[in-house]
């Protein structure tokens, strides 16, 4: 862009100014006394303003003469802009102003400029997503804010309140069309006359930029320039709420609940059981999700110091029984074959009509879902990590009682779910339990003595490490987790201690005394405390049945797309958070791939949510993106039963995972045994 | 049309046959076998039907071989039509076939033949009105039924219970777009499972035939065939209610509930003043009128015997008063200066956001208000007397405790709205009532002898013919009612009792006694009963300060359209119902004008909202026609401080009413003198 910009020797010498804006580059001749606004305006350069050139707001900072134009020998002329004026001095006195800053609605142009328009000034700002291959976030959201100086009304000239509000807009934001939320009409009046007929109201802009609805959802009197959004996960077990400016994108408060239907059952099927032998359950289930949502609110509000009113928009995303549930709608239908989803459109409703205790125009989205097992969480986790941009063959896995998976690319993707069970969370496991300090999440056993080594959540510590006994002394070793038990299971079989069929070798018991026996089953014991964890039998048969349902709704979904390899593969969720990809790929749970290209995506659906709280367009998308899905119903495909029993057993070799082999490396031993470690820890606790 | 139509000689004789459809005369040539309503639909022959071609609904039918085509040689050949079916014999005796009617959807082309079809089955039916001059109501309702077969949910192509719904809209009845009220989505599933596949929804289609908002706001298992809509009339005294069949447009019940505002204040003002001295005040009595209508929503579907959640549509007019309590605004703005409404656009609103009683998606509308003191009343009067389309410069006077005037043709609409104050409702006349049994309504004064003879409400005679004592004995006679008022001030300018100023004339106390004084004015008796009823000086200056105002307001319109000539003259309320035209003419509440062109436009506000209730159409008509009138503020205008001064007067003579004169015509003296009859009813009461 930069070479594209004449010298200072073509400047005209008429009465117009030649001005060019950076980063953008655009540039155009102005007549002398022009505002900087509104010759940014004029060319489409990106300035935010919230008062419309008023001065209040301070959104439209620029700083001259900067600007890598100005190595190019276009520099601003000491006199190109009209001094810093008192009313900048008084915005200056009252909010502060960063050395260099002008308000560029107050600053007028004189003579030839560069001017910079900082990145806090621009209105699509990136909100930065830390992974490294995860693109920004654009923050174009759908409320924004307005502030308008309203007429008076005019016995010579009758109009309504509204119709000059609407005016107002027309006139001095060039918004048509708009029309109000009916419990605003109440509002309307004393707020124009507290705000001294100078009001800030909340637009919100729903569809395209022409034909888009365009509704007023708030109003303050006079200047107001706070607008937040609520981006909320309600999964089975937590409801995830991500607080957010929907100015900057800033994630200013997240905050987390346990799910309060809970009590109706842990899983989605006891929830959905607990319906169809509770006729008119599914109505408390609903009251209870939408009350945390309305606390989670109040709680992020509160943290983050904000009027819960100032929250206008919220995102919604869940599997599709929360989905149902959320909506008021009974699951049931979702319980058995055709599990038929009532809606998977995506819902725009005010938060009134949801029962929830916020604004009641707030405006509510709740994400599409995409077939009965296949929900809006996992469309939030395809807006997060976008394989329908994507050239390579991506796979994303999200794992929690089902497995949910999509695989595809810029083309074409296809989605299923997988009955996985609730294994892969430590349920269904002898020692298992939730994620949690004292819980087992990494082990390693040595290859010869099959000894293991482990550590414990809470503590960065090995068992074989000095301090680790003192370090765990206040949770103790109470279970193993389940990305504990996906490495347990995986270095038993590295180790030879099961085999391919997942058996595990009794005769071991003359080499180790951690083989031992019961009823004719063998396990394997990793610690022996004031209660023995054990891998039994049955654990590793648990973790057989889930890993083949995930592998084979994958296998079934790469034959739907004829591909035998996958490129990429994004894990999602807290297993994906937590699993050592090596072992998940060790125990066949997913395809082969080169591990550098193997990520966890971690809560890409909270992350989805909050894309599509911010950002217009991603809500277009990924109701375009949803409808595009190809759905497999795994019921229903002969090939997947194959396939799952294919993958019962574990991998031939290591060796077939060519990307693996060099990648686990077991601890260096220490000097002291993890037997006497245990031994230390008994003996203290007698 | 007819002599288009071909004669049999010319019909083709190979396999298409042609048929004529009357009486829209339109004709084509379908292939043998093709229903009959397949053919009426291909040439856009306006057929009803709810089921979609299924037998179902009989809205469909039609008569074979009738019409005026058949005179002109061209006969439906006796096997022109298939024979009358096993379906139609199913339908036949389940719900009865009007002898030689047929389904149009069950019967197939054979062969040439003239089709009737008969008002009954026609889409857009009349609704006629019975005023002479009153334009027919043309049915196009916004919510109509559609019976559709939903596929059943199927694991191999996995899609949602309401996109497949959507899908069969589309398929079904090529209506695209579709959307559904949230509060529906929770009874989706149980209705289409309880249908077993089969489903009627009612769709409200707001806007433009293209990019009307589409959206299911009613659902029921099976076939479905009742849709009905309330207009409503919120009046300051009275809340009226009719209830109508929306495909056909008869009115199925009506019913009024006094306001239950009344307790708040006898009239708008002294409402608007309680909730100036009782912050919040407005909050109850928006209460009191939402929950009257639902009240009224309860009655009338009662009275029907319908089902109240068959109720898919509602219209609302009022004065902006009763409006802005309605729609739950603060009115005070309206009790003073500069009369600001907070709006006056059409609301849309589902019945569940004004907290009605009501299926929760049913739709409201609630008219537009065209100025602060003209509501939304005033615009269904337009609607139903439709200057707008007049070539005629007309004059609409609705009178109240405000007159809402409006004035002009196709060309031009100004309206004001002029402060009579109550003096026409009987208010502030000494002796003045209700209009209630027991009222004196009509009266006679003779030129001679200054008696007076009169009629009272509930009884056919007057007073001085046989028989009026015993007729009134149950009421007696208690006051004198509004239009009753208008008739004797003007009876005693025409006999001489007071002159152009309004004085009475003392001196005629020498001629009768019914001429008395009290504290220097004089009263003219009417009637010595219990009570002595009496016209006093008061009385008569309260009468002209009216019809000042009113006349002022006019006058104002006239001047601001330039004509010095009105040519039709149309008088709405109950005012309008009940004053003799003639004497309002007398008395110059309205200008001169030929009084066969003066007429009642009875309760022309509701049926305005009738109207609206029943057609699309209209709602866009009087949304536009709102936005062209001018609106007028008699309270800036100096002239109408003039004009009210200089018609405070009596008309000079009746003779510059050049249409008046020869109409006024006492009753025939009858034997019985008037105080006789008097004295005769004192005497039985003793």
């Amino acid at each position: 862009m930069a070479n594209k910009i004449a010298n200072s020797e073509n400047f005209d010498s008429n009465d117009k100014a030649l001005v060019v804006f950076t980063p953008s580059g655009k540039r155009g001749r102005f007549n002398l006394g022009t505002p900087v606004l509104d010759a940014a305006r004029s060319l489409g350069v990106d300035i935010d303003s919230v008062c419309g050139g008023r001065a209040i707001c301070g959104r439209c900072q620029i700083v001259p003469g900067s600007g890598e134009f100005a190595k190019h020998g276009i520099s601003t002329n000491k006199n190109a802009l009209s001094e810093f004026s008192e009313v900048e001095k008084r915005y200056e006195t009252k909010r502060g102003l960063k050395d260099g800053y002008r308000l560029s609605c107050q600053t007028k142009i004189l003579g030839d400029a560069v001017i910079d328009v900082p990145e806090s000034s621009q209105v699509h700002k990136q909100v930065v997503r830390k992974r490294a291959e995860a693109r920004d976030i654009d923050i174009n959201p759908l409320s924004k804010l307005y502030y308008i100086e309203v007429d008076e009304p005019d016995m010579h000239d009758p109009s309504s309140d509204l119709e000059r509000v609407f005016l107002a807009l027309e006139q001095q934001w060039d918004l048509s069309g708009v029309e109000i939320d009916f419990p605003l009409l109440a509002q309307l009046q004393k707020t124009l006359r507290d705000g001294k007929w100078k009001i800030t109201v909340a637009v919100h802009s729903d569809g395209k930029n022409n034909d888009a609805n365009k509704e007023i959802i708030a109003l303050w009197p006079g200047f107001h320039d706070a607008a937040y959004g609520l981006a909320i996960d309600v999964g089975s077990t937590t409801i995830a709420a991500h607080l957010c400016n929907l100015a900057t994108g800033e994630v200013v408060a997240s905050n987390g609940l346990m799910n309060p239907q809970i009590r109706f059952g842990e899983d989605l099927m006891s929830r959905v059981s607990y319906v169809m032998m509770n006729p008119g359950g599914d109505i408390e289930m609903t009251a209870e999700v939408r009350s945390a949502i309305s606390e989670l609110g109040r709680q992020t509000s509160d943290e983050a110091g904000i009027c819960i009113d100032d929250i206008l928009e919220v995102t919604l995303v869940g599997n599709p029984v929360m989905h149902h549930l959320l909506l008021g709608i009974d699951p049931i239908e979702l319980g058995g074959a055709p599990f038929a989803l009532t809606t998977g459109l995506p819902v725009k409703i005010p938060a009134i009509k949801l029962g929830l205790d916020l604004n009641p125009s707030t405006q509510v989205y709740v994400l599409p879902c995409i077939a009965g097992h296949v929900g809006a969480d996992t469309a939030a986790v395809i807006l997060s990590e976008e394989p329908y941009k994507s050239d390579d063959m991506m796979l994303l896995v999200d794992v929690g009682t089902n497995a949910e998976i999509v695989l595809g690319n810029k083309d074409r993707l296809v989605a299923c779910s997988s009955p996985t069970g609730p294994a892969f969370e430590g349920a269904q496991i002898s020692c298992g339990q939730r994620a949690a300090p004292g819980a087992i999440e990494r082990i390693r056993i040595d290859r010869e003595t099959l000894e293991p080594v482990f550590r414990v959540i809470g503590s960065e510590l090995w068992s074989n490490e000095d301090g680790f006994d003192e370090a765990i002394a206040s949770t103790g070793i109470t279970g193993i987790c389940g990305s504990g038990i996906i490495e347990i299971i995986a270095e038993m079989f590295l180790s030879g201690i099961i085999d391919i069929d997942g058996l595990i070798d009794g005769s071991l018991a003359l080499k180790t005394d951690r083989i031992i026996t019961n009823d004719r089953t063998f396990s394997y014991v990793i610690h022996q405390g004031e209660q023995t964890l054990a891998i039994t039998q049955n654990d590793v048969r648990a973790i057989q049945l889930a890993k083949a349902a995930l592998y084979a709704g994958i296998k079934l979904l790469m034959e739907k797309l004829e591909i035998t390899q996958i490129d990429t593969i994004r894990l999602a969720g807290a297993f994906g958070s937590h699993i050592d990809v090596k072992y998940a790929m060790a125990l066949g749970l997913i395809p082969d791939c080169n591990l550098a290209h193997v990520h966890s995506a971690g809560n890409a659906a909270g992350t989805g949510a909050r894309i599509a709280l911010l950002n217009k367009h991603a809500r277009e998308t990924i109701e375009t993106v949803v409808r595009k899905v190809e759905k497999i119903e795994t019921a229903v495909e002969p090939k997947f039963q194959e396939h799952f029993v294919n993958a019962m057993a574990f991998p031939h070799k290591v060796d077939e995972f060519p990307n693996l082999s060099a990648e686990i490396v077991l601890p260096a031993p220490k000097p002291a045994a993890p037997q006497s470690s245990t031994g230390r820890r008994r003996r203290r606790r007698k």
